[in-house]
C-alpha cells in the first residue's frame, strides 16, 4: 500500500472543519480541496497550464469516459493517465460507478456486477469491483475509489438497502483486488439521505481501513439541507485521522456548509459547465454573462479578481464573445469559475487556520444560500 | 499622420526579399510577418496569453466582423480594439471590403459604395470608402487598409477593370477620410491575376503616397503559380521603403515564395481553422490529427517543436481529444499551427539576415508544393 500521510495541522473549535495535507504519489494536497473535473482526460477547454494558474493542484477523471474513449490499453501505451492529462500533480479517479447508473443504458445489475451498454456506441461492458479496480489500477491515477452502487433520489427504502450491501460488499473486493502500491484507496459510503443506512455503511467500511473514505450518492435532487444533514451524521462516522471525500458536490454554499461538517475534498463540474453556459460565480451572487445588461459594462466579472479573466477583459467583451459564440467566452468564463473556487478554498483554509472558520461560514452561508443553492445546477 | 518608420535591415542578394523593421503605435513588427486573425476580437480558443507564447507580436481583426457585432459604439465604449482584444501589441483591421465581397448579400453597388444585407440578421447596411476609414479610426488598430472591391476568380475583364477603378478611387476618398493620427493607412492594389491592371493600380496607388501597400483578391482560387507571378510582378512596382502586405495569404509555400517576391506581411486564417479541424502544419507536411493510425502513438504532432502543445502532449493524446470533441483538441493544434507558422516567419527572418534566403527558400518551395499547396485550404 502506498504510504498514507494526512496530517491535520488545525481543527476548528466550533465547527467539524479541518485544515490537513493529504500526501500523494504525485505530491501534497492542502485541504479542504476543490477538484476540477476532467473527465475525458481534459478540463472542458482549459489547458493543464491555465489550471495551474487558477490554483488546482489536484484534479479528477472519469474511469467510465476513458474506459469507453480511449479505453485502458491506449492510456497505458500513452503513457499513462498523468501523461495523457499532461497533469504531473495530483488525479483521483471515480470507479465509473455513477456513471453506469447516471448514462448508461443498464442491461444486468446483480450482487457480482453490472453489464450496461455504452452511452457512446451502445458496445455491452460488464464492470464489478475487481474489474473496476484493476483499470483503476492501470490508470494509474494516484488516489483511486470503490467500485460503490449509487441510488436515485428518492429511493425505496428495499432499493436502497440492495444499493449499500452491495457497496459494503464491493469495497470488500475493491480492497482484495488492489494492486497498485502507489495509489490510496478510498471507500464510499452510500445510503441516499437514510441516516440509519449511511451508519451502516459508514461502520462497515472502517472496519475495512481505506486510505480515505468518500460520501456518495448526494447532490442528486435531495437538496441543500438533507445534504448537509446526511453530510453532517456521517462524517461524523469517519476515522478523524482520514481524509473525507464529498463526491459530486458543489456549489459555494454546499461546500462551505460540508467543510463545517467535517468534509476535506470536493469535485464538481458547476465551475466548467456553467462556465461554458455563461454563467459567472461572484462573491456577490450569480452573473449570466450573455446578458444584454452587461453590453457596454467595463468592469471585470468580479471586482478584485485576479484570474487572468478578470484582470484582462470586461463583462462587455465576454458578453460579446458569447453573443458571437467565440470559444473564448466559455474558456474565459470557466477560467475565472475554476478561480473562484479555489479562491474561496484558499479563504476556507485560511479561515480554519486562523481559528476563525465557523463564524466566516456562518456569515458566508447566509449570503450564498440567498443566491439560491440549485439554481447553479440547474443550467 | 503617424510617424511611419520602416527600416529596412538587410536585403536578400539573389531574390526581393527583405528583413525589417515596422514601428506602429504599439510597437516594432520584425517582417517578413505572420498575423493570425482575430476575426471577431478573439483568435478562435486562444488567450492573447497563449497567443503570445506563440511568438505572435501583430494580429489583425476583420472589421466587416466587428461592425455588425458588437458595433463600433461599444467597441468604442469597452475601451477599443486593444482593451477588447486584450492586447498591447500591434493590431491591423482589414476594411471589411473583402467580407462586404464574400459572406454579405450584396443589394446595391456603385461607383460610391456598397449597400449589403449583414450575414448575422439581414439588416442592410451601407458601406464607403469614407465610413469604411471612419470606422477603421475609431476601433483604432495600428494599421487600418483602403476601402476596396474584390473581385472573384475567375473574373470578366469588364469587372475586373470597373472593380480596379473603384479601388484607385476609394482609396484617395480613404486618404482624405484619414483622422487618426496613430494609424498607418495602407492602400490595396487589385486586378485580379491581369498584371495590366495590377501595374495601373500599383501605380495610381502609389501617387497617392501610402503609409504601406497591400496586394488583394489573392488566394481566391487562382492557385500558387497564377498567385506568385502576380505579387511578384506587384511587388516590383511598390516603393521600396514601404511595407508591402499579402491579403489572406497562405500556405507555407505560399508565403515563402510571396517573402521571395518582397512581401513584408501576411494573414491567414489556416493555422487556426485547420487546427479546429484538426489538421496540423509540420516541415514534413501535413497531419490530420484524427486519424487512427495515431491512437497509440506516443510521439508529438512534431518532433522538436518547443510550442506548449508539442512539449506536453502526444499525438495520441490529441487523437483522442478529436475522438472524444474535447475542446482541447482544437485548442492544442490551432497552438501548435500557430506556433509553426510564427517559426517559419523566424526561420524566414534569419535567413534573410544571413545572406542566405534564396538557396533556402528554393529547397522549402520544393518540399513544400510536394505536400500539396492547396490541400490546406480544403478543409
Amino acid at each position: 500500500m502506498a504510504d498514507l500521510k494526512f496530517s491535520l495541522l488545525n481543527k476548528d473549535k466550533n465547527s467539524g472543519a479541518r485544515r490537513a495535507v493529504l500526501t500523494t504519489a504525485h505530491g501534497d494536497v492542502d485541504t479542504p480541496v476543490f477538484m476540477p473535473v476532467g473527465t475525458a482526460g481534459a478540463v472542458k477547454g482549459i489547458t493543464p497550464q491555465q489550471l495551474k494558474d487558477t490554483g488546482a493542484n489536484i484534479i479528477l477523471a472519469n474511469t467510465y469516459h476513458l474506459l469507453l474513449r480511449p479505453g485502458v490499453d491506449v492510456v497505458e501505451n500513452l503513457g499513462g493517465l498523468h501523461k495523457l492529462m499532461a497533469w504531473n500533480g495530483p488525479i483521483l479517479t471515480d470507479s465509473g460507478g455513477y456513471q453506469v447508473f447516471s448514462l448508461s443504458s443498464l442491461t444486468k445489475i446483480d450482487d457480482d456486477g453490472v453489464e450496461f451498454a455504452s452511452h457512446v456506441d451502445g458496445k455491452k461492458i460488464y464492470l464489478n469491483a475487481k474489474i473496476a479496480t484493476q483499470i483503476q489500477n492501470r490508470l494509474g491515477a494516484d488516489i483511486i475509489m470503490c467500485f460503490d452502487q449509487c441510488t436515485p433520489f428518492p429511493c425505496e427504502d428495499s432499493q436502497l438497502k440492495q444499493a449499500v450491501e452491495r457497496t459494503i460488499c464491493w469495497a470488500e473486493q475493491c480492497k482484495q483486488a488492489h494492486a497498485n502500491q502507489n495509489q490510496l484507496l478510498f471507500g464510499i459510503v452510500q445510503g441516499g439521505i437514510d441516516l440509519q443506512m449511511r451508519t451502516h455503511c459508514a461502520s462497515e467500511l472502517v472496519k475495512l481501513d481505506f486510505d480515505g473514505y468518500a460520501i456518495g450518492g448526494l447532490s442528486v435532487g435531495e437538496g441543500h439541507e438533507n445534504m448537509i444533514k446526511t453530510v453532517s451524521h456521517t462524517a461524523e462516522l469517519l476515522p478523524e485521522n482520514k481524509p473525507r471525500y464529498l463526491m459530486g458536490v458543489g456549489t459555494p454554499a454546499d461546500i462551505i456548509a460540508a467543510v463545517k461538517a467535517g468534509v476535506d475534498m470536493f469535485d464538481c463540474v458547476l465551475p466548467t459547465r456553467n462556465g461554458r453556459n455563461s454563467f459567472a460565480f461572484t462573491e456577490n451572487g450569480p452573473v449570466r454573462m450573455r446578458n444584454s445588461i452587461h453590453i457596454n459594462d467595463n468592469n471585470p466579472i468580479e471586482a478584485g479578481c485576479q484570474c487572468y479573466c478578470c484582470k484582462n477583459f470586461s463583462r462587455g467583451t465576454i458578453r460579446h464573445f458569447f453573443n458571437v459564440s467565440e470559444m473564448l467566452g466559455p474558456i474565459l468564463v470557466s477560467l475565472h469559475n475554476l478561480s473562484f473556487y479555489q479562491r474561496l478554498m484558499a479563504e476556507i483554509r485560511q479561515k480554519i487556520q486562523e481559528n476563525g472558520f465557523d463564524a466566516w461560514a456562518d456569515q458566508q452561508l447566509k449570503k450564498y444560500i440567498t443566491f439560491g443553492t440549485n439554481s447553479a445546477n440547474s443550467l
